[in-house]
């Protein structure tokens, strides 16, 4: 099926044009709001073609470069490409990609590290500035000019509905048979008029199937035909599978005390090898008639998905490796009942995730003892990716549980310390951190009485005695004791990390 | 009008007791859910007669202590009393009593501080142990044998369905027309069961004037007539007065570029002087029409009201100054249609915050170059209060304001450190930050952005220079550079404290 087909109305087929031609209508300075979740559904010609024309600019002394806006995480294509020319400005709200990251790390990129649902809100607000440009891989457009949208969701919406222009990426490695899949809701207002939002269960649906968009606001569509990122899991280890046997035990125990139905609640599971192990050992657990209710379709949910014990997904965006994408591309026309993927401000929203009751599952960088949650800054300073949805669910979950292998870097970082170097998840919003050590259940306990739990259930035991120590110290000489804590040495297991590249004595 | 006069259901009358004989059925070990909010509506005669009794019980050698959950914080006839006869064992979710906040911090009470929207939820689901007794002041029982609520209504709702015993306080001060202010939802459920809360304007009304309650479980009823605690204000200084005058600046300038409606959104204030002085300045403002939905209705919020510029308040508790409570008291048929106390779960709730697109303004101890604020522990381990409703408020708000003078203790405390000491709001979390010196805008900026703005806007001139070559330094020695950071000095100010009782060199 050449891509050509999928443009059946005929004002988008005039605009069809080369990726260079389109890339050609950014300006220096613009806001281009691109597509683009977990290496799902971002656009992969008009970047590299910016790119291109970018690199060109700055060697003819001129300046270049634009502010990026995206739903999470896109692709080598865009990332990738625009930050090796230097040629990103401002980038929000989510970034995986090690070239853009050595930037924003090494002070040459703005980067601003936003919760996925507010940034929605937060443009249509007008508080991150003007939207110039829309730039939105589709999987085709219908005959009466409606976008099928792609292997993301994320927040096309917003950017199809607040640019000046709109660009459009027509991707034929799409499986056609993701029309239908999608659930854009357009009820979402500015203040004072919003309304509730009227979803009651995960699998609801609440919107259309498409985009609509003003066809005169779209300047150029490029067709495409390539995949998406589709990084690969690495298979469990013995400490992911470790985590996720300590979280089987935690859920059966919750069911049978009755602090959870038979099928426990909505599943929303983070992104990463951790949350997959996870998703796999649900596939050998006794619960039946689950759901989903999260922001990627990973690859254990698939299998959770076929296995039937997973009901159906609900998410914004596929986050899966080139095996599990291929498998599911086959058969989208199946799997499309059993998944809905939706805009990110809903996906994520605090109030349908407080109202469905999630589980919230997600990875960390370093937990303290108080049971702070660092997931982005490396030492407190070096940003990972950033706090992506984390914030959305932890806050507004049933439960909030965090996940982490007890040490990093081969045994040289611990991932329980003094103090954590950086906040994004406080106290209040962290019941539960499962380690392979094993797991700690924070509900209704005291600052002092989680620190006993969390050193005792979680710490590597080469590090246990060293917070042992630092904790009775701070038993003595602290300012106070509802937090105890010695300001002077807190943050002193990341300094000589820094300075030894360990943070063992 | 006697006490007594209140009670005219039979079933409640012959329940009627001595305080003495009412504490004598709360036992060792109890969880008991009191009622209180700011200082208003928490009962003043039982806890008194269970501290005596606690009291005689230690002096015979026996142990007895109970654990306390409240709405938030109380008056000295509950915490103070209490505390002060080490009755105490574990205390959630909010306290601001001197005497208890002493007990905490030297380590003979456990304080769990919640986020005051989760309290509810949480106990329902099963998370913070079981509640033995609910010890709850009302205004008065209908002869239907309804409870009329009291000055604030909390978590007094869930303590009344879930407690097996319930002792209740009827106080002839509180005004008999406090009858019908209250609106008291019963429609939140448990997980998978939860539905949209139908509340689309501040001043909707979705519940019940009275609370329900099985009079089987009623053990006790014991008639008071004691004030609320009522601490005045102090009259606001200049600094509380340049904040305001910012603030001003700032809605003026929203108003204008059509970021806000001309009547503003609702209104969040937390408890507090400066809180206090910017509503006194929005009554001086060109703003009118305006609501409010927040935690307390304090004496601004009155003169607010008088003017007409305020049409109604909602909120979940009063916290008056003794000169505004007789006011209102004296006039409360007038004030009550345009008040409605709620259940702390819905006027904090983040579904209705979000939905209404709140201005959040809540007081801070700290915020750091990048906006991270510590709302809770002095020198990071010693707490004030607790977070309170202001996590609540901060992440789901339209805009999320923190306001603080610039140093505190005579000049001898930066407001503005390198690094928090405890966070409570990420940097996520907090759109501005306003000191006497004036405001910063950080909307849509990364954190080098941020640094920037926030140490020339708001650190005071003596602590600017030292922020800003800490700054300098760690943008050239910090590990990563997305949020500069120094770990070996991050927290010397604080240390420098503890040790010389000032953050200056």
């Amino acid at each position: 099926m050449s891509s050509s087909s999928r443009i059946t109305h005929p004002a988008f087929r005039a605009k069809v044009t080369s990726a260079a031609q389109a890339a050609a209508m950014i300006r220096p300075g613009d806001t281009v709001g691109m597509s683009g979740f977990t290496g799902s559904g971002y656009p992969k010609a008009v970047p590299i073609a910016l790119a291109e024309q970018i690199e060109a600019a700055h060697a003819k002394g001129e300046d270049f470069r634009v502010r990026v806006w995206t739903g999470a995480s896109t692709g080598p294509e865009l990332d990738a490409a625009l930050a090796k020319v230097d040629g990103i400005e401002f980038r929000l709200p989510y970034n995986s990609d090690p070239i853009a990251r050595e930037k924003i790390n090494s002070g040459k990129m703005d980067y601003f590290d936003m919760h996925l649902s507010q940034v929605a809100p937060m443009a249509w607000q007008g508080f991150l500035g003007k939207l110039d440009v829309a730039l939105v891989e589709v999987t085709g457009i219908t005959p009466d000019g409606l976008l099928i949208p792609s292997s993301s969701v994320g927040n096309n919406k917003t950017w199809l509905d607040r640019a000046d222009k709109i660009i459009l990426e027509v991707n034929s490695w799409q499986s056609p048979a993701l029309e239908g899949i999608h659930d854009i809701y357009y009820g979402t207002q500015l203040p004072p008029h919003r309304v509730p939002i009227p979803l009651l269960r995960a699998d609801d649906r609440i919107g259309s199937h498409y985009f609509t968009v003003d066809p005169a606001k779209v300047v150029a569509v490029v067709e495409t035909d390539s995949p998406d990122r589709n990084l690969p899991f690495s298979a469990p280890d013995a400490s992911a599978n470790a985590i996720a046997g300590h979280l089987m035990q935690f859920f059966a125990h919750e069911v049978k005390l009755g602090r959870m139905p038979e099928n426990l609640l909505p599943l929303q599971s983070g992104v990463g090898n951790i949350a997959n192990a996870v998703l796999s050992g649900l596939v050998d657990s006794p619960f039946t008639n689950m759901t989903s209710f999260t922001e990627v379709i990973q690859d254990g949910m698939i299998d959770l998905l076929d296995t039937g014990k997973l009901r159906m997904a609900s998410a914004t965006a596929f986050s899966l490796s080139p095996e599990a994408a291929a498998r599911v591309n086959a058969d989208m026309g199946r799997y499309r009942d059993k998944m809905i993927l939706r805009p990110q401000e809903i996906s994520n929203h605090p109030e349908l995730i407080r109202r469905l009751g999630c589980i919230a599952m997600n990875g960390l960088i370093e937990a303290d003892i108080y049971g702070n949650v660092n997931s982005t800054h490396v030492m407190g300073s070096r940003i990972q990716n950033g706090i992506g949805g984390s914030g959305d669910f932890a806050r507004n979950a049933y439960v909030s549980i965090f996940m982490t292998p007890s040490t990093a870097k081969g045994g040289k970082i611990s991932a329980i310390v003094p103090q954590a170097s950086h906040v994004d998840h406080i106290t209040q919003d962290v019941q539960v951190i499962v380690t392979e050590q094993g797991l700690a259940d924070l509900r209704g306990l005291s600052p002092r009485q989680r620190a006993q739990v969390i050193i005792a259930n979680c710490a590597h035991p080469t590090f246990r005695p060293m917070l042992e120590d630092y904790y009775a110290r701070a038993l003595k000489g602290s300012y106070g004791l509802q937090s105890p804590s010695l300001p002077g040495e807190a943050l002193s297991w990341h300094q000589r990390f820094i300075e030894t590249g360990s943070m063992l004595v």
